[in-house]
């Protein structure tokens, strides 16, 4: 029996995730980890959604970076408690940092919190930071052979946004690909085709996100 | 004299890459290691080189990648010598699978060895695997923000390969504000815009090339 237990027990990082998730759960908080590489769009993305969900619902964002507060400075000017984690120098974000950066918000006031992970495609997708779901980006200009070169994040994560789909026509992205190596590596995976520059394709992952922040709520 | 002797230990993979390095120096071969974040155009630059190189320099590559051969696939059929190192989830290639690596080329048939890291804009950047000049690929889809907000290996590299300059009309990028973050992080740091898909800028890469190599084989 001991060692049973033994074999359940969580790393740091997970048991630190675990009480991230607990304590949002707490306050009915859906929490997602937003990944993708360097310039995929996570931050136009997030500054879109913020002003699509004004007056619908409570969003709180952290900013993962590894020096700089640009992007945190981008998502407060649309009027949303952002807070920026450094991570100095680290590639991912880990469950400590957030436990840390969740005390700069009143939890009360939250329906969604969104972290921005660190501009990364491969080792957030191995950090736990105590989020509902995990969310990746990927853009057209980055190629379709990324969830085939990288399919962890892919493998784990509950929706693709596929961002600058007005790029298409101008590349050699074949969508048919992506399909089939994502049937492969993650057949429940949601992929949504959308433009964050644009403002197009967005009103399904909007109703997603008000799916599941009520469905949280309920829960 | 002991203590500063102990000071200038190197770490294991230090250690390992300078030998990489002394066996790459004692054929003459010049070595890059080629970084940038997935997508940004790595392979299709390498493409390009390959064919522009071709009966002017023997080159060499080595692909790194998490899973899949599917670049040393690409490189192979330039008539290159190719061989590819899968990381196994690691997140960068490090000095010892560099080693392992060289033991599949034939050296004395080499002028330029080529390495392309994993596409990750951060780990990679700490890792020295023997090579004489570091290369950083940026393209312009992933916004002008990143040498600020990734400054390692901006700082740490020899050229910066600004890709897919053909999207610039498209795009918010701005590249006088790229001139002038770069100024501050590597003023020495040289910017070559290029489009490896439409092949133009190239000269001025093919043209360092060759020069570097020269310099390689009379030092």
């Amino acid at each position: 029996m001991e060692i049973k237990l033994e074999a359940n027990v969580l790393s740091a990082n997970d048991r630190i995730a675990q009480e991230n998730r607990r304590r949002l759960a707490e306050h009915g908080i859906f929490c997602l980890n937003l990944i993708s590489s360097p310039g995929a769009g996570k931050t136009t993305l997030l500054e879109r959604t913020c002003e699509l969900l004004r007056g619908r619902l409570r969003v709180g964002v952290i900013e993962g970076d590894i020096t700089t507060s640009l992007d945190a400075d981008r998502i407060a000017r649309h009027g949303v408690p952002a807070h920026q984690i450094n991570t100095m120098g680290a590639c991912h974000l880990d469950a400590r940092m957030v436990q840390k950066a969740l005390e700069k918000f009143a939890l009360a006031e939250l329906d969604l919190l969104i972290i921005e992970n660190v501009g990364n495609l491969v080792c957030p997708a191995d950090f736990d930071l105590g989020e509902d779901a995990k969310v990746v980006v990927l853009s057209v200009p980055e190629g379709d052979d990324k969830p085939a070169k990288y399919p962890a994040i892919f493998q784990r994560s509950a929706v693709l946004l596929l961002n600058k789909i007005d790029l298409l026509p101008q590349s050699n992205f074949d969508l048919a690909r992506v399909r089939k190596d994502l049937e492969g590596i993650n057949p429940g995976l949601r992929l949504m085709e959308v433009s964050a520059l644009h403002g197009t394709g967005l009103d399904q992952w909007i109703d997603w996100l008000q799916g599941r922040v009520q469905a949280k709520r309920k829960g």
